[in-house]
């Protein structure tokens, strides 16, 4: 065991910390914002490509958001005035929506968050409003839930490639550590149980305590949806090593072409799972209603201890009364979120299909996928060296010489370089064009 | 020094958590809500008032929360659709609100609020856009400057008495520890630099780094507002002692007689302080518009590192775009401010003269006050016992009995048995009515 001793005849003692300095959190390196991910975002802030003022400029394809549905909460949003606080119909209750709430948050909202929920896993489980926590924003809701899990040190498995803001959203200030479950290519990706063991036995060793397994369904960066004997598999290894499972589904609502989704609440209905108390969904209104700067975040957990504490702890990242009221009037109109849901996907089908086969043109393959706002591009017939640093290269050449800002693997934690991912719904068609044709250019001039 | 060595003949280490288990803060004591405050709002929540079906129920006097104004925010409403984003005038706005923003906020709303800063401090300091943050409530701007300034095991010195809620809020996930500085009394419960450098030096006796001393001015839940000299004397104090200063200044717009709320804004400019990178302030739109479940908090600080991470760490705890557009329309309405400023202001004056003089004739005396949404009232005629058994005894016949949820002085940490706060601000004038006939009647039950 480790334990504490006095020894004044060392020197080497770190001086204790002046009153004025600032936190640890405070002044550690970057933020964890020093990984390509976040350079790509601060160089496209400085030159960010519009159609006439700044042609040359970079386009910003690292931002998995859903421009392409926007006419149709513009339409809803003017054709029901009752869903405002302003309109005769939503200015009497004004003072209901304003007035102080407890963190429960409104239960109107929460009622409709579990429809839509229900919705998006096409009626295949149902979702209880008193197991959801609302939270502004999905970060949010995932560094409450890594609050509630585990303690600092402790640590969560996440098979790779995963979103590269997990690292600074999960592990800045909770102090919890995230260790990558090495996936591949020659299976597509899929998480193997053998690499699951490989990466618990390895931590296991180091001593650290693995409190849970973090999955992304639909994934990102892959854009692919896990089938049920996967999630199946992937139950049986959390209740055998007695850890948590995290299940994040904010893409659930963006799949555009077979095989459909499949949330782990369907699963738990359909095997007639009893204990459940491990299993948490993170969801969020970010990319499936393509309101992203709403901050509406969502934990749904089966464990009735982390309900508890997350809604105490929602305290500290509460969602607008003001946008709870609209969500509470939308998201009922069941109608309304079908025809929304099903346009949608045909808009996300229609954009994958042009970018993927203008890559294709151009002789860059992506990876089967039918969900999410992105695509996984093979460029490593495009590395002058098969290593992190020649991945790191062409990544610096798409950004300056190319000018598009898109992840490298790497920065999901993937262990094979050269793949990328591509976000294609945060423009119009004429955009996506004008990166196609960049890549064209680009590919041609390689010949 | 303390180092670290390994001895593995002893065998009291603590068992390595099971994977299952949560975090300590998941399961720690009532998640730090065991407190008289916390449990008189649970049972407000079982039996709460109703002039006609629940005439004998709990009236909420524990809320502070300003409702005596909302009729002019919705008469704004009304006139301004432009501020929304259903009516024609808004819904153009619509895309570029819902679409994804940095965490910096948009710049409207915080020229918005700088200039509603400047207003409510009398035009006396000038607010830079680019120092504010925004977090979404005022809850989460204490705990991110919390997360800035200190490690855990590092400490704030906070007068007593103090809002109850900070010791969950600032300390929970924070693991940073707050030290009482005892006020009394015989001075109005003002802080004296006595009182402040005992209590940092009972903190360095403990071996405790003290990182800052935190103000509510104008104080909760004294009601008071601290004169130039006492915060030039703070100032003095913190550059003394190489330590932080956090000014809580949510309830500056909500002075309603005299003296003059002024700003540690307005000191450092009037001083003409050059060294301001100790200093912070926290804002929030609660109180002083009305707004509480709008969540809006605000972090001002003079420190570029602090305003850097704050800002990064905003993505836990951001405001719905929406509710910022809505900001960001309403603020620079310059008359409407200084009239609603004005106007609240009057109504505050009035329902807290309509409150104290009731309880004075019932026999209740009243810190004198001049802000805030309550006051601090002296009932050490009524204890049994003097001391914190006798007051918590108190406490109970006051909500059980008379059927009011006030806050004893001791979930504010005051050392003096006997004081309680009473909010005012959350009800109609009948409401107040009925709270003042109970306290009447009780008080001639004594007789």
């Amino acid at each position: 065991m480790k334990i504490l001793i006095d020894n004044p005849t060392q020197q080497s003692t770190p001086l204790p910390a002046r009153g004025d300095s600032l936190s640890s959190l405070a002044i550690c390196k970057s933020h964890w914002e020093d990984s390509p991910y976040f350079d790509g975002w601060k160089e496209y802030a400085r030159n960010p490509y519009h159609p006439i003022n700044n042609s040359s400029g970079i386009i910003q394809m690292a931002l998995a958001e859903n421009q392409l549905s926007l006419d149709l909460l513009e339409n809803w949003l003017y054709t029901h005035p009752e869903a405002s606080i302003w309109a005769e119909e939503g200015v009497s209750r004004f003072r209901e929506i304003a007035s102080y709430q407890d963190n429960l948050g409104l239960p109107a909202c929460r009622t409709a968050i579990a429809m839509f929920m229900e919705e998006v896993g096409g009626r295949k489980a149902k979702f209880e409003r008193d197991r959801i926590v609302l939270t502004a924003g999905a970060i949010a809701a995932h560094e409450v839930l890594t609050f509630c899990l585990a303690d600092p040190g402790e640590a969560f498995l996440v098979p790779t490639p995963y979103y590269p803001g997990f690292d600074r959203d999960l592990k800045w200030r909770t102090g919890v550590e995230l260790i990558p479950v090495h996936c591949s290519s020659c299976n597509d990706f899929q998480i193997t149980i053998p690499a699951l063991e490989a990466a618990y036995q390895q931590a296991r060793a180091r001593n650290i305590t693995v409190k849970g397994l973090l999955i992304i369904n639909p994934s990102n960066p892959l854009g692919t949806t896990m089938d049920t004997s996967t999630l199946r598999n992937l139950l049986s290894f959390v209740y055998e090593k007695n850890i948590h499972l995290v299940c994040d589904e904010i893409y659930s609502g963006s799949v555009f072409s077979h095989p459909k989704f499949t949330s782990i609440a369907e699963i738990l209905a359909t095997d007639k799972i009893s204990q459940t108390d491990r299993v948490h969904i993170v969801y969020s209104l970010y990319k499936d209603l393509g309101l992203p700067d709403f901050q509406v975040g969502i934990i749904y957990s089966y464990n009735d201890t982390v309900v508890t504490a997350a809604r105490r702890m929602s305290s500290f990242s509460m969602v607008s009364s003001q946008t709870q009221h609209l969500i509470a009037s939308m998201l009922p109109d069941t109608e309304f979120v079908r025809e929304y849901l099903a346009e949608n996907s045909k808009r996300l089908r229609k954009r994958h299909e042009m970018f993927v086969s203008g890559l294709r043109v151009a002789g860059i393959n992506c990876l089967n996928s039918n969900a999410g706002l992105f695509c996984w591009a093979d460029l490593r017939h495009l590395l002058q060296s098969h290593d992190q640093e020649g991945e790191i290269r062409l990544w610096k050449i798409i950004l300056k010489e190319i000018g598009l800002n898109v992840s490298p693997g790497s920065s999901c934690h993937c262990s094979e370089p050269g793949w990328f991912k591509f976000c294609f719904a945060n423009m119009n068609d004429q955009t996506v064009q004008e990166s196609l044709n960049r890549i064209q250019l680009f590919m041609e001039s390689k010949k």
